[in-house]
């Protein structure tokens, strides 16, 4: 396990040392926790990875420099150095950068603040820094067959979870007391913790597509969304499925019956070479048929990974850049339809891009649970 | 209730609308989710707020867009223009830039990545940016009669659900599920949800101080770090109590008994006008004297309030400039010592400072739990 991880991070480490060569820079600076998680496997929430033509240096707080070693011992972290800091973050990246002699060194335009870049130009005197653009992320779009491994596991946990559910949702239980069953179950289930604070939306407040869990307390005739997912060995998974109180009335079988189509559509139109959008048009256009359109007002899905929103985002193709799918991509879909008066129905699995379609992760039914 | 929080966000407006006229800008885009909140009360985790010397515009995009009307109708936003957001953010606030003719227009630069001020200034030509370091940050540092009332109620909530842990915490149990078991707790005691990831950290993994909870069974022996927090009304609170497996040894209890007598001299050294650093001094001279000082590898405390860590930070004079305590500040103080082989010790409490000296807001015992 520790050596295929070491091996996993070095071939990490190699594509973007080959970045590095392309662009002529002689370093990038990484200071997205997750992008360091990503190459280092160091998992702390602080810290700066250095990454030159020669290695790679994390830059950890004495908040983090035992863990760090630790993992680094365990063989979990790539062929890294760790740098102890024991004063200002900026002041000690100016010290290895000078120390390594890099000159030319991107950073993460996306992740920098321009208050942080701010205090490293101040830092680092000599330094010409070179934004970059989505670098490590470019990275970790396209999943590599230890992370496929973990993801279809977190899966098969999550429906193990998700066939839990009807011993969780009932009827007079508030929406804060099911969300906190379904924390307790994904733990149970095997998960780290949950990938996102669990949404439990019922009645009147299923028609709000990010709504929290309330006080509010389950009855009848109310649809529930229950949207929830895991984090497995650093992956979050992520699911919605729709209970239902008592008898649902004809038009809310009507919304579920369009997006339960809508997500099947959905699933249908994924294959390499298309664009993203189009995944969202397959969605839209089955809810549109239906008079539903108006009431789909979310993107159709988003990426999976370290992270539980990343790239690639199925969308309507004016609000993005055109993003075209690839093998080994993974995420999420999500149609929904909300509706004043009627309430709101989700229904959301995990899919992996493979050469002649699409892996469904999740297999949990999409039955309508009757509490 | 609604009516005071309109009051209330009117009066935070226009404290910011009194440094725009300072600093003679027109306009400033604030973009951490938090400072909206803040200044607008709206809770979605996307949108942009433009302050202007006139008015207050959220734009927000499809997902909020209800939420965000039905907090206009009920009162709980400020004065605020909702403008729903279609396309791109970056090119929605152009138009509403240019619709309201402002010019010279801040950001915050702490909260603005490189890459989204290089697309802001490409959308909105003709603007003459001007980067702000923490000015809503600022304002947010001194807690409000409103915000203290919360406070005393979450802290008062988090007393009692600490007075349950003995319920919580056996022998035997993983970390995963003590950890489960709290957040399940906190939701039951009256928290909207956990503040952050809660800690259960437990005999040798007691030592690294930002442990998380493994699948590693409570066995006799172990010293267990149990640190959480909730969030009430938004806001955070956060404590760590010890609990020790069977017979603590008697190394564990000096360490025990020196992190307590930091607490102790840390809480006594808050007033108004000190530096910040002199509580971290206050707690570190007392574990350096008992030759501890090694032992304790983290700042004392940090901010409490609409988010779980914000300013003040209460640690070393050398790492952060100095910042002197304000009557009004909420912060935590949590003295800690990690030694491999023995395990680890951390007590935190909330104190909000007071003219004459603080208030612990947290007032559970300090007592070690037995299990």
């Amino acid at each position: 396990m520790a050596h295929s991880a070491h091996l996993t991070h070095t071939a990490r480490l190699r594509a973007l040392q080959a970045y590095l060569d392309a662009r002529r820079l002689d370093a990038l600076v990484v200071s997205a926790p997750v992008n360091i998680a990503y190459l280092s496997g160091f998992a702390g929430s602080a810290g700066l990875l250095l990454v030159t033509r020669e290695g790679l240096f994390l830059l950890v707080d004495g908040r983090y420099d035992v863990a760090a070693r630790e993992s680094l011992v365990a063989g979990r972290l790539g062929p890294v150095t760790v740098e102890r800091v024991d004063g200002r973050y900026d002041q000690a990246l100016a010290s290895v950068i000078a120390r390594e002699g890099v000159r030319h060194v991107g950073l993460e335009a996306g992740n920098v603040t321009v208050a942080t870049l701010s205090a490293w130009r101040r830092a680092a005197t000599g330094v010409e820094w070179e934004p970059t653009e989505r670098v490590v992320e470019g990275q970790r779009l396209i999943k590599d067959a230890a992370e496929i491994e973990t993801f279809r596991r977190a899966a098969k946990t999550l429906d193990y979870m998700a066939s839990r559910l009807g011993t969780i949702v009932a009827r007079g239980q508030t929406e804060q007391a099911v969300a906190s069953g379904i924390d307790a179950a994904l733990v149970d289930a095997g998960f780290q913790r949950p990938a996102f604070s669990t949404i439990v939306a019922s009645g009147p407040n299923s028609a709000l597509p990010h709504a929290r869990p309330t006080s509010r307390r389950l009855e009848a005739g109310d649809l529930v969304v229950l949207d929830f997912g895991g984090v497995l060995d650093g992956y979050c998974v992520d699911l919605t499925r729709m209970a239902a109180v008592g008898s649902p009335t004809a038009s809310a079988m009507a919304l579920y019956e369009g997006v339960r189509e809508a997500n099947a559509s959905a699933v249908r139109a994924v294959r390499p070479g298309v664009p993203a959008s189009d995944i969202d048009r397959a969605a839209r256009a089955v809810l549109e048929a239906k008079n539903l359109g108006e009431a789909f007002r979310h993107a159709t899905g988003h990426g999976l990974g370290l992270e539980v929103h990343e790239a690639p985002r199925l969308a309507r193709p004016d609000s993005e850049p055109q993003e075209r799918l690839e093998e080994g991509m993974v995420f999420t879909i999500e149609p929904g339809a909300y509706v004043e008066g009627i309430g709101g129905v989700r229904l959301e699995d995990d899919v992996l891009v493979t050469p002649g379609g699409c892996e469904v992760l999740t297999k949990a039914p999409h039955d309508l649970l009757r509490v």
